[in-house]
């Protein structure tokens, strides 16, 4: 890749060809270059341009509020009270709510949300999160010196990396991550110089861990560099899956016997939608199967205020647990996430709200509930629905989204297609999602951006457009994927 | 090091030794070891303790809210409608603060600030951020294209770093920096794996930049890096310099000549006091420079609402623009920060209503100029105060503090003291101060964690406590220098 003319003439210092090559390594599907086209078509839908459709749907982000779905009173409610603490003196917000506001602005310097607070996160806000995790854990404690409020899960999980990433050659450090994956963490390992270690989720079992790939991608990665991480995303995303408490035994065993530092990322907690499907968090189990591991076994998991039945995305709140963890090495983490002074207030609070929402007896608890209950309802309505349709379409074969917002169907492309993908230095399903996205307006993501077998094409999409536009979005894929494999047979 | 013997009973992965060794280079004095002193005396305090005084006085960090500075209302009203868009319907808010409600909220997805927004920020808010430029710098032209929002000014400069810094051995990146810094930057370049290039402000001058000195320090570099870029923070932290227009004509034209890539942390804008001074952002200058230097000199400047009147740290918004920047570059930076999905949408609001604030005619202009103005003349006086209370104490010399909110008084320190602090292994400067906070309650930052001349010894202190207290904080000190010199001399 050579200079252009007009770089030499300008004199400029940073090119193409003296930036950071680790950054040149990113990739970020899910705002890929689909996602720019369809912003762009949006665009000439507005200036008037003729489509065959009149408006883009959007499947291709975990953006819930983005969808349509509405933020819960109750914390909306106590963040405006935050904001503008002159509305505790109006009679308008139930006592509750009040309440809240009045607790987390006592822990905040000077009284105020615009106060920066302690690196690791306001105290009382992590002494919340600590009750919350021992009453979701049955009883196993939870110390708040271990949790770490974040700027979404994203930057807890980068942190964590951070962390861990180092070497060089053959030593450098390798991190075990599920394929298909969430491409934070290939986009994180890209830059941060490490190896990505792939270990794929078994389509056929619903995209379950299985020990043997582990095992033999494992051996594989020791041959050229140092796995030390083992990465899990449970619920799934992009595929759905929700692990049996058998599969996270194992998985932890196998962390245990390999000496891998365990990343569980479980921001979808809350999302499980399928008969005889439970959320079990992998501390639980860790302390479950005793000292020898409960003792021994590194973990951080992480949590954010973006998916569940909250949706807040815009918020960027998170938090992150650390387990085991070296105290000399925690002392750096703590070190670390000082430089960046703190994670915004805002959203501190809001996670704040969703470990510590209202209580039966407390004036919005009814609203409270009925509100988590219809969004988490509706959600799991919509995964059958999608996992429904999707698999009366000749070609697409989809596993039951047990969980999280996604359904990852497998769709055969005819050998013609996958030819003229080639031909233009396409993927095959990003030429497939390309033409979906020109032809009806629906974006959607192509299994290439997420990792998938070779040879195997796949489409991530959400389930989170209203159900009237989700029918409509179903019915849309049918019927292109139906023109498109005849129009390639 | 050798692992702990308890590490290999645990069988741990991440030890000290095995943890990434860029993160361990890492140093923050801001938050570091004497911030957390001063937390446990406060505790301790709490726990009824007997001390030389009743409270810890915090001067150790920039951070106005907590220290009793109050929001300004038309920004928290606007960010309580938009945290509780149910708020519009009620009358108790003034008609500008809803209609800015109500702007930005239809400019987030699904018109909830839970959304996701755009990577680079919300594109009206991009679009005000350009406006405010515009205007700020005399007409000079400013696409909103180049300008990203951002998590604080924190998050922009690190993203830019992460841009530029790359190679290893002789041909590893270096950046220039000044002495003294703010420790964001070498924090920062410490876990980039950059080089670290000094240049050093000049006191005698009031820490004005020299060009002999940047010359001689970028002539050293080259000899074992591979400089790239230059960062200067203006209006100055920690040592509250304005620079004058000349100097930062001198420094664009050193950078066009030694082909260096410019970043300008401007987070002090507004915060210039002392007669004479003003402040001339490194665009404007740029482009006054003519076509020579603002069609090729490549720039990056930075802002916040942490700092000037509004102070709103705990929100972590900012926004930076990019000018000169490589097309392909910025296609990759654009790209780098979608992995991070986006900033906090409360603080990207929150930037808007600071470039888009009340204007003439609007109901809420004359409070919120009244309010403006009177946090800008109290900074002033304190300012005012600091400088002239800190010369007064024989052995404490002190530059005006023409900006900014820090005071970097040199001080003399006696030999015995400086040799009872290397026989502890402490910077002299850091035992003067930890002897401070534990006579006296008050937190300052050494010198030495910003970096200072070999042989000279300062700390900074904020002039942000209120007058009452600022008063009582500098007469402690005084009183506390002078029992120290005599103790050790
Ligand atoms: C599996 C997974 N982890 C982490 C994240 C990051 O979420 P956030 O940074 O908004 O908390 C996402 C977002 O979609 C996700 O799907
Ligand atoms: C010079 C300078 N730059 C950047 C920052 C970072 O501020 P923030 O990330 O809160 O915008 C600070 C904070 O004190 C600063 O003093």
């Amino acid at each position: 890749h050579a200079h252009q003319p007009n770089d030499v003439i300008r004199k400029i210092v940073l090119t193409i060809d003296t930036m950071n090559p680790r950054v040149k390594n990113v990739e970020y599907a899910v705002r890929g270059p689909i996602v720019q086209r369809a912003m762009q078509i949006e665009k000439e839908l507005r200036e008037g341009l003729k489509k065959p459709f009149t408006e883009v749907i959007k499947a291709n982000i975990g953006d819930a509020h983005a969808m349509g779905q509405q933020p819960i009173t109750f914390f909306r409610q106590v963040l405006a009270l935050c904001s503008y603490p002159e509305l505790l003196n109006e009679n308008m917000f139930p006592e509750d709510a009040k309440n809240r506001a009045r607790r987390i602005l006592h822990a905040c310097g000077g009284g105020s949300v615009g106060a920066y607070s302690a690196s690791q996160g306001i105290d009382c806000v992590r002494q919340d999160v600590a009750c919350y995790i021992e009453r979701r854990d049955g009883g196993v404690p939870c110390d708040p010196d271990n949790v770490y409020l974040t700027t979404g899960a994203s930057d807890g999980i980068v942190t964590m990396l951070k962390l861990l990433v180092c070497g060089e050659g053959a030593s450098r450090t390798g991190v075990m991550i599920s394929i298909p994956q969430y491409p934070l963490y290939s986009a994180a390992l890209a830059e941060l110089g490490a190896v990505q270690v792939n270990y794929y989720l078994n389509e056929e079992k619903c995209w379950s861990m299985d020990l043997s790939e582990l095992e033999s991608s494992l051996a594989e990665a020791r041959k050229h560099c140092n796995p030390k991480a083992l990465c899990i995303i449970n619920p799934g995303n992009p595929t759905g899956q929700v692990q049996s408490r058998q599969c996270i035994e194992d998985v932890i065993r196998f962390a245990a016997k390999e000496r891998l530092f365990l990343m569980a990322d479980e921001v979808y907690q809350d999302n499980v939608y399928a008969e005889g499907c439970q959320f079990h968090s992998f501390k639980k189990v860790l302390f479950e199967l005793g000292p020898e591991y409960s003792d021994n076994v590194e973990l951080a998991s992480f949590h954010s205020t973006s998916k569940c039945y909250m949706g807040e995305c815009g918020f960027r709140g998170g938090y992150m647990e650390v387990i085991n963890m070296d105290a000399e090495v925690q002392a750096q983490l703590s070190k670390l996430v000082s430089v960046r002074l703190c994670p915004p207030v805002p959203g501190q609070a809001l996670m704040d709200l969703v470990v510590n929402s209202p209580q039966p007896g407390e004036p919005s608890h009814i609203t409270f509930m009925k509100e988590r209950t219809a969004t988490l309802s509706l959600l799991a309505e919509k995964a059958k629905l999608t996992e429904q349709i999707l698999n009366t379409v000749p070609g697409i074969t989809c596993n039951p989204v047990q969980g999280a917002m996604y359904s990852f169907p497998n769709i055969s492309l005819p050998e013609k297609s996958i030819k003229e993908a080639k031909a233009l230095g396409q993927a095959p399903d990003m030429f497939y999602c390309m033409n979906l996205l020109e032809e009806t307006g629906i974006c959607l993501v192509p299994g290439s951006g997420f990792g998938q077998k070779d040879g195997t094409y796949h489409f991530r999409m959400t389930i989170l457009p209203p159900t009237d536009k989700l029918k409509i979005l179903l019915a849309k894929v049918k019927e292109f994927h139906q023109k498109f494999t005849q129009q390639y047979s």
